[in-house]
């Protein structure tokens, strides 16, 4: 049973940019719950990018409150896409559309409880216009629910298998070394990897600091270390780190760009092993 | 009479852009109105362009909770323009500067019931600014208000008829078509043009989706579509749609800009006819 | 005794742009110290621009509440650098790392009352990453020290004279002129002088609108003319003018930029004169 504060905690997060969209969810928000403490978490997605927004939101919310999450990249508004809601094994309660943006996050805030479509009309905003759905249904669902409405009531079940899921690379240890792809680039090129730093230390043996690698990403092979930071190499040259602000390993390039420097896009696979 | 929430709720709408001066406002309100929940309608306004600020509050205002809004987009600052308060229909108070900015926001909000010229200094921070009225008048008399200062001891009333009005297009169906004008032109080139999508409805009888009319607007005349969104066109085509974000008709292209296609400024006057 | 609010006031200040970091940090925050109030300054500052971030901080923080300010831009994170807090005169507290971005503020909000190495594990977030110290120890610092974590606690005191100062250009009058140097430059290119407008008057006898003055900066010497703002003189002439945003006497160019009109940089040396 989800458990919220008296103030309800609410976060936000969208491709919409700097203009008016987030305030307008917001007021829509506090016009209904009007204690809710709501946090933006960024309104910065690159437009349209689900699976960057599925990203960010996995990454951000575990240092949140439990609280409702509304989440909106959404290129397919005014199909037929559905909208739902999933209650977390945390207790939170994620809002947005089904195109596989909410999974990843709900998976880091202690599984999919249970997830619903949302088509319980009396917690929408009248009229619901045909590509405004962050206003008209997503909020009002998060608001109301965040002020007691039950999230039985949102609408029917829908299995947890059937939840629109996006291409989420996973790390593999095989043959000695830790197979993983591209999982985000972030807006300087830095291409953060699947998996847990632990699991590439198990793969490679042990990590510390300066310890050399082969990397093959892209259409290259080159050797270099895992260093705490960017200034331990030097300009130009590529790095695997820690990404502190997304939890992992990462490949960098010192002043550059690893996206660009191997020619790496999302998923494109990448393998580390001992040099 | 106004009656405020016991948390009062206070937004901000500038010019000001990502660094400071927006907190430096909401550090002042904070100081007078500690318990006040201030949302940031935006800041991105383009630099003193007051009809676009015009345009961006009326259109956010109504999705926001009653309440004290300030507005900010002033370059008249430190000339004679006045500083007022606006009471609405509604029960809010806008504040910022008599420029055109702010009644278009009360015509939205149940219209301007009353409007005095802020001229007492006790709500003023002191000493006043020539060029930051936003932190030194607007901020201090909304919070003072958002308080229980009362409304009456702004300054003396102002009639509506004394208060600066923009230019603001207004639409009217003319010989069977849609004679209407560009109101707002967003970052990416569309236009928002003025009257309702009800408007243009009654003038081309009845629209519906992938209806085809005919537009003349800058130096072309089109025939082109109504559609739900971009997507319904092909790259590079212009089409007709209802801009659920500023809540009316809007002239786009796809992947493109309608104010470059067409040549299109602020006031340019469009025709929308059966096709 | 700092003695803060019932909902506790906390600011933030950062170099992080508009991703999820800072939203991170506020989850931290709001975690620890659910009723606590968050305004953010801004996450604008120029990348590792700590000079940038101590004069926008110490510009921000007078205009709000007593509390709890974090502050971090920090090239050195991950290396030896302290971590610290400051107690001011006025009742805040100022945390964040230990290069000389917190103490420009805490003399403007009543001077250094007392510095603490913040050593006490027992307030950080578990486990320390090396790169996001603004998550795993500024901001639970901050958050544990709003909810009556006692200062003491903090770690040991840091005697004022061993904090990290920057460089911080003063001004002063010789040989009847204002001796002063550049203290930031903002987006536009205009240089916040050193010093008050109050200084400068005393050393031109008197700033009147309109008073004409000599000016050496850079490479060049050029009479100008004090004005209230930019709108005084022709496009492309420079002008000084008492920078309303940022509290003191400032260098610009009408739709241009100073620093490059007269090739400056931080501190740079200025020279006005009476003409």
């Amino acid at each position: 049973m989800p458990r919220m504060p008296e103030r309800p905690f609410i976060s936000l997060l969208t491709d919409f940019g700097l203009d008016t969209a987030p305030a307008v969810c917001r007021g829509v928000m506090l016009s209904i719950s009007p204690e809710a403490r709501i946090s933006d978490l960024t309104h910065n997605v690159r437009k349209f990018a689900v699976r960057d927004g599925a990203f960010l939101l996995q990454s951000a919310l575990p240092y949140q409150p439990v609280g409702i999450h509304v989440a909106v990249v959404d290129p397919g508004v005014g199909t037929s896409r559905r909208p739902i809601a999933i209650r977390t094994g945390r207790g939170d309660i994620l809002v947005g559309p089904d195109n596989g943006l909410l999974p990843p996050a709900a998976e880091r805030l202690g599984g999919v409880a249970e997830a619903r479509e949302a088509t319980n009309r009396a917690l929408f905003r009248e009229p619901v216009s045909s590509t405004f759905h962050a206003r008209d249904i997503f909020s009002p669902v998060a608001a109301h629910l965040s002020v007691g409405a039950p999230f039985e009531g949102v609408g029917p079940v829908i299995g947890t298998d059937a939840l629109e899921r996006l291409p989420w690379p996973v790390a593999r240890v095989e043959r000695g070394s830790f197979q993983t792809a591209v999982l985000f680039i972030d807006s300087f090129g830095n291409c953060r990897l699947a998996g847990t730093r632990q699991e590439l230390a198990e793969a490679v043996s042990g990590l510390e600091d300066g310890l050399r690698l082969r990397v093959t990403a892209g259409d290259r092979t080159v050797t270099l270390r895992w260093v705490p930071s960017f200034g331990h190499v030097a300009p130009g040259e590529p790095l695997l780190y820690d990404d502190a602000d997304y939890d992992g390993p990462a490949l960098g390039v010192n002043q550059g760009s690893a996206a660009r420097h191997f020619g790496l896009a999302l998923d494109a696979p990448v393998r580390v092993a001992p040099a």
